[in-house]
């Protein structure tokens, strides 16, 4: 139940991808194929058409080709919330990040899901992305603190935030029939002030 | 900001400990003083007066003296979840159990602060307590939903509940003058209730 925070590289789709875009469409297919403790990074360069050189000109190393996109998630979750008007309360500046979140996600297509496949089947990668999940919480409440909102609202609507992200994101990849991701997140929210107001 | 999920042994605090108390004892008191990655197994032994093969029949590593109470903590608050009025709330249960992880360690006198200190200033143990914490709110949804309660309501609740206890244990050894820890896991849940509906 950990969330695909990564962002959809624009150069993939595109008729002559980039190396970057190459590598990391080689790496996902062997990461799904092999398993991603089976596969290695001359294998992923070699199916990319490309050198090792290559890929470590774009990645440290194959974990950092599933995570690479973590900062530029967390960014534009930042750049939402401090885009909120400033009349927004919390959750509502909060409901905004996750909405563009949930958007740039779903413009990923396949990706999310099959990313969200190789994390689930190995432990030390579920470890990684919950550790990322709790710094895009910590980044979160940072940005309320700087809109002006005290502790302990600004973790506290930061953190559910976040619990609401992954608990959509589960439902979102769990059935494909639901192609709005974004929606998801709207009745998750709704979902969570039934829940806390005790309903 | 993690939590100290380990419960005061009830041997620590007598005048005859026992050697896993005395153990534990010795352990908290050079972690503080040394740093966690400073001590070794073979220093903790010496200072509690024991053999190395003493500790190793109580703990598998080192680690292990932070990290053994965090299964007796998630018995604790399962058991006072599933204890619950049947007709209580998602949020009344998940209240229920906050409120008993808090009076235990509360119990624990200093033992927490202590350990919340040997844990923040080391990276692993903070990632280690991440991934206990997430382990606690998965039993907590398991638990509700073994009470007939639906996803996502049963994973909203039990997510929000060990968010509001992360904040609230952060808040309760920030500040000295605060001794109620219930107290402060009370006004945190009204907190995020005050929160999610866009207070």
């Amino acid at each position: 139940m950990s969330v695909a925070v990564i962002i959809y590289d624009r150069g993939m789709g595109r008729w002559e991808p980039n190396a970057r875009g190459r590598l990391q469409q080689a790496a996902m297919d062997l990461f799904l194929e092999r398993g991603f403790e089976q596969t290695t990074v001359t294998e992923i360069a070699e199916r990319a058409g490309l050198t090792q050189r290559t890929f470590f000109r774009y990645f440290s190393d194959k974990r950092e080709v599933l995570f690479a996109g973590s900062d530029t998630l967390r960014d534009l979750m930042v750049d939402a919330l401090v885009s909120a008007p400033a009349s927004a309360a919390p959750i509502d500046a909060v409901a905004a990040s996750l909405q563009a979140a949930g958007a740039a996600l779903q413009e990923g297509g396949e990706h999310p899901r099959r990313r969200q496949a190789v994390i689930s089947a190995n432990a030390e990668l579920r470890e990684r992305e919950l550790i990322k999940l709790a710094s895009l919480a910590s980044a979160l409440a940072d940005a309320l603190r700087r809109r002006g909102i005290a502790d302990p609202a600004a973790s506290l609507a930061a953190e559910a935030g976040i619990a609401v992200f992954r608990i959509a994101f589960a439902r979102w990849i769990a059935d494909p029939a639901q192609p709005d991701f974004p929606q998801v997140i709207r009745e998750s929210l709704e979902e969570l002030k039934a829940v806390t107001t005790g309903r």
